[in-house]
């Protein structure tokens, strides 16, 4: 069904296929609104290529897989996204939800996944993130422990949500999540990545957190920047003597942090580094 | 916008108002899909009165209040309500979400909040649950500890969704969940009570699970069954030694337990006495 685009400006730069069909509207009875029962991925679309298609795909194999929901197949997400972006550049978010109930947790064996894939403009980041390094907020939010949701990108954000609305400072670029016990995890938005001497490490995601593309690109490539890495369990008190600390995600690469937690430190080159390593 | 009733044949019994509007179709940017970033009512409707009203808009508005989710008033529900169910009977769910955003677990703070309110049949539950008591399944999943989202009903379900998936044997009427430290919380679709002599125990929700309106009435209205009623940690061994279990939620009333975990109750009046009580 087509929907003419209202009256919303939200819209006025959003273009989606659900099922293959040009919609901006689902239906009330999806499982993802009613559950949060689903997945997503968000990455950069250039010159009308999903980049990193393979582990972006995989990884949205792997999730539904986790969830038992049904995966739409690579065929039909990169046509969704030729027929959104032609050659253009953007962000494709992909979602994939359970499918449709009209009521109650459980669902059918033979249920039928929703397939939604938006396109939408390229964030705009301010240039100093990359130039000078980013500002960090330590969020109260303690993230809870799930092991049967950890690592995964499900729609289930509520902590993510509480956690971003803790601050409001425009030069913060994102927040800390610590867990339960007081372990690093993750930020809101991005995976975290420390430096001491020539080890890199990255938060364990086997309890909770989002275990991102772009942080298991890092893990797999830190070699070609001279690093050994590694997940490892990292307290606070331990990313406060870290070297260098490190954000990442997909849209923008990786920014160095020069302030947290009322510590600062110097600019160095890893993240530039980490960035083009990223891009090639 | 209308639509046409869909292929689905879940549609042809569902008939919905978003923001008063006739509408079984949200936006894909609507934040309850993206993150669900919302909460839900759920409620039996006679003749066309919303059951127990004055306690579901409590919680409804407690729950958007934690969220700091804008709760639309009393008065543009009930005539949602009014104008889908005439002088009916069925099910209202309302969902109330945060609103539309593009990306970004941030949002401003004028922010539009979504009301949703569907009308669905009344569940048909087999009558041997009343007349002779359920069956529960002990689910293998626990649930993790949120403070801040703990006793709220979020759209965050997906701890529910994989519990509920993890039986399918029709004479199981709901599972009971535990917490990462083992005590009893509730079920997946109802909330418990234990009964020790004259003693009714409910599990305390400040670290997960949701607080139902019918666990409160039942809180509130015990004595009128010469009972005392309190919140309490309750481990699973505890649990087993209670001389009776009642589950209960706004649509079925309250069951009493006849089996769980290998053990057996017989069946005793309390669930009924409950279940008229709350129909008062």
């Amino acid at each position: 069904m087509n929907h003419p685009d209202s009256a919303n400006p939200n819209h006025s730069h959003t273009q989606a296929l659900i099922n293959g069909h040009q919609d901006l509207h689902l239906s009330l009875l999806d499982r993802g609104l009613a559950y949060g029962d689903g997945v997503f991925r968000t990455f950069p679309v250039q010159h009308g290529k999903p980049q990193h298609w393979a582990l972006q795909y995989k990884k949205l194999a792997s999730d539904c897989a986790v969830l038992n929901i049904e995966c739409p197949s690579q065929e039909a997400l990169l046509a969704d996204i030729q027929t959104l972006f032609y050659a253009e550049d953007g962000v494709a978010k992909i979602i994939v939800t359970r499918g449709e109930s009209v009521r109650g947790y459980g669902y059918p064996s033979d249920i039928k996944s929703n397939r939604i894939v938006l396109k939408q403009r390229s964030p705009e980041y301010p240039p100093s993130n990359r130039e000078h390094g980013v500002h960090l907020y330590l969020c109260d939010l303690r993230l809870s422990h799930q092991p049967k949701l950890a690592g995964i990108k499900h729609l289930n954000r509520l902590e993510n949500v509480l956690a971003r609305a803790e601050w409001n400072d425009f030069n913060i670029a994102d927040g800390v999540l610590l867990d339960v016990d007081g372990n690093v995890i993750e930020c809101t938005m991005s995976n975290i990545f420390a430096r001491f001497g020539d080890q890199l490490l990255t938060p364990l995601l086997n309890h909770c957190g989002v275990a991102g593309v772009t942080r298991e690109r890092i893990l797999n490539d830190a070699p070609r920047v001279n690093l050994q890495a590694k997940q490892a369990n990292i307290s606070l008190t331990e990313l406060m003597q870290a070297d260098e600390i490190i954000i990442c995600n997909s849209l923008f690469g990786a920014w160095q942090v020069i302030e947290f937690n009322h510590k600062y430190w110097k600019k160095q080159p890893l993240a530039d580094q980490l960035t083009a390593l990223l891009a090639s």
